[in-house]
């Protein structure tokens, strides 16, 4: 029988089409030189069956697909040019409803001081949003730059939006987060003028952009105890059935960003941040948990087609 | 009952989003000040029970949405910088479909001189394919800058593909015009090159973009007889039930320049073109029917959601 998408996943079927252009960079993110700087460049589309949750509100859905594409920009370190937005809508939607997701959108593009530079609608049978963030940056960081003996940082919390997808109550950190995650476009910027030696965003899980940063002879070791994991948090997860870890490490949808930086130039940062581990030589992925015991963290993580 | 976005119609649409943000060019691109050039910038989505004919290959689907693209920095007289693609598959699709799509998509890249530098992918109950292309230009061209006493110039046949996409026979030049058609990007910097006075593409039909290109105390006036509409043309829209000015006028797809030029400058066009009006003091978008008669056009063309 011929194979169909779903028997490679989405990460594959992106291999592929980076495999066939030689002018891709190997990030989330384009890089273009354009006269004496980098034009950076993304995209990314949100479909309203996969991507928005049903109590996510029009205003939310705007802003969420602003967050999405500054949310690469920032795993650069770039400064924020412009945001094009192409939206497809079904044809019954209530005009109000679409007029709140561009209220959405430019109330996102306010707050990270993108201006929206272009619009253009469709028709679809469901809501899609798909945008393009532009960006300029003298020397955008790689992902997969760490150095043996760099710290693994953290901006802020991580699977709080992984929760809160599973929670019935509005109001609570977890939910909120999820249904409105920040993109950290300043923390980027002053991440890159730190000297840090990698970076990206984690949008699919810590594991997978761990994993997305090592290279041959580079590990890295996580601690429990630095991610500092509130009780709650670890009794919510218990109580909908699921290994707090579990959520932490293979969810994503945060878009806190991911760095290494030298003990040295962890001085230089100036926004709140929190150390999790260190890069190691061992060539794995661990985490040390709280009860001393080493495990080697999955290659998994969030994934479309792949059932 | 709550308006609903098919009671004003996909341009209605795009206005309200333009008449929401400071910062977007009333053109169809986006132009954004970067060192010493700009920066041209444009997306477009194609959905496939929208966009693809039943009989388009998917080689072609892919090949056309770097196409539609490509045309609008064609529009501007803009140089190729990059494509980025996010493309969304029903998760049942045979995998070397999507191989084709790619192919499609690099074939055209190739072709344009335009190299992709990013790709996503996700999934969706039908094909979309989402494009952004980026482009570098000094001056670009505006869309509604002719001069009175301009002659009125495009790059080549106009309304093939309206006629293509009737026929079922696949063996003519107007359905390969319909499901594959060619952007003018190499003409679009000699049109600018040559010191054209106002340019854009035709994407939703003659009309719809005389009337995108009409200000206040400027008017347009076609001559059928320079549109130089072969017989055979007439004939085969006659048999499908169309006025074949209609097709002409009305439905777009081709992907054709058109531009305004002063005589004097006419010669400095190292491109084929066909002048076909002048640009008056009318403040009407007319055309001289070959019988001598004027009538004025319509402010009509493709659109979505309006039925």
């Amino acid at each position: 029988m011929a194979l169909k998408v779903l028997d490679i996943g989405e990460k594959e079927l992106v291999r592929y089409i980076i495999s066939r252009s030689k002018d891709i960079t190997p990030d989330d993110t384009a890089i273009t030189p354009f006269d004496d700087s980098n034009l950076i460049s993304t995209t990314d589309m949100l479909i309203q069956s996969r991507h928005f949750p049903k109590n996510m509100s029009y205003f939310d859905m705007g802003f969420k697909a602003v967050t999405v594409n500054v949310s690469d920009l920032a795993a650069m370190g770039a400064e924020p040019l412009g945001f094009l937005l192409s939206i497809a809508l079904p044809k019954d939607l209530i005009l109000d409803h679409f007029k709140e997701i561009i209220n959405g959108v430019l109330s996102a593009c306010d707050f990270y001081s993108i201006p929206l530079i272009g619009g253009d609608t469709n028709e679809a049978s469901e809501i899609i949003i798909s945008g393009t963030a532009l960006g300029m940056c003298d020397e955008p960081i790689m992902k997969d730059t760490a150095n043996n003996g760099d710290l693994i940082v953290i901006t802020g919390d991580i699977g709080f939006a992984a929760l809160g997808f599973n929670l019935d109550d509005f109001n609570n950190i977890y939910t909120k987060r999820a249904l409105k995650p920040i993109a950290r476009l300043k923390e980027g910027i002053d991440i890159k003028n730190a000297c840090a030696t990698s970076l990206t965003d984690i949008t699919d899980g810590l594991a997978s952009e761990l994993y997305e940063m090592k290279r041959e002879n580079i590990g890295f070791m996580i601690y429990e105890e630095m991610l500092d994991i509130p009780d709650e948090y670890k009794n919510l997860a218990d109580q909908l059935g699921f290994y707090y870890l579990d959520l932490i490490l293979y969810v994503g949808e945060d878009f806190e960003l991911l760095f290494t930086i030298s003990k040295e130039n962890l001085n230089k940062l100036n926004i709140d941040y929190r150390v999790i581990g260190e890069v190691t030589r061992s060539d794995k992925v661990e985490i040390t948990l709280e009860n001393g015991l080493i495990e080697e963290i999955d290659n998994k993580g969030y994934e479309h087609y792949v059932s």
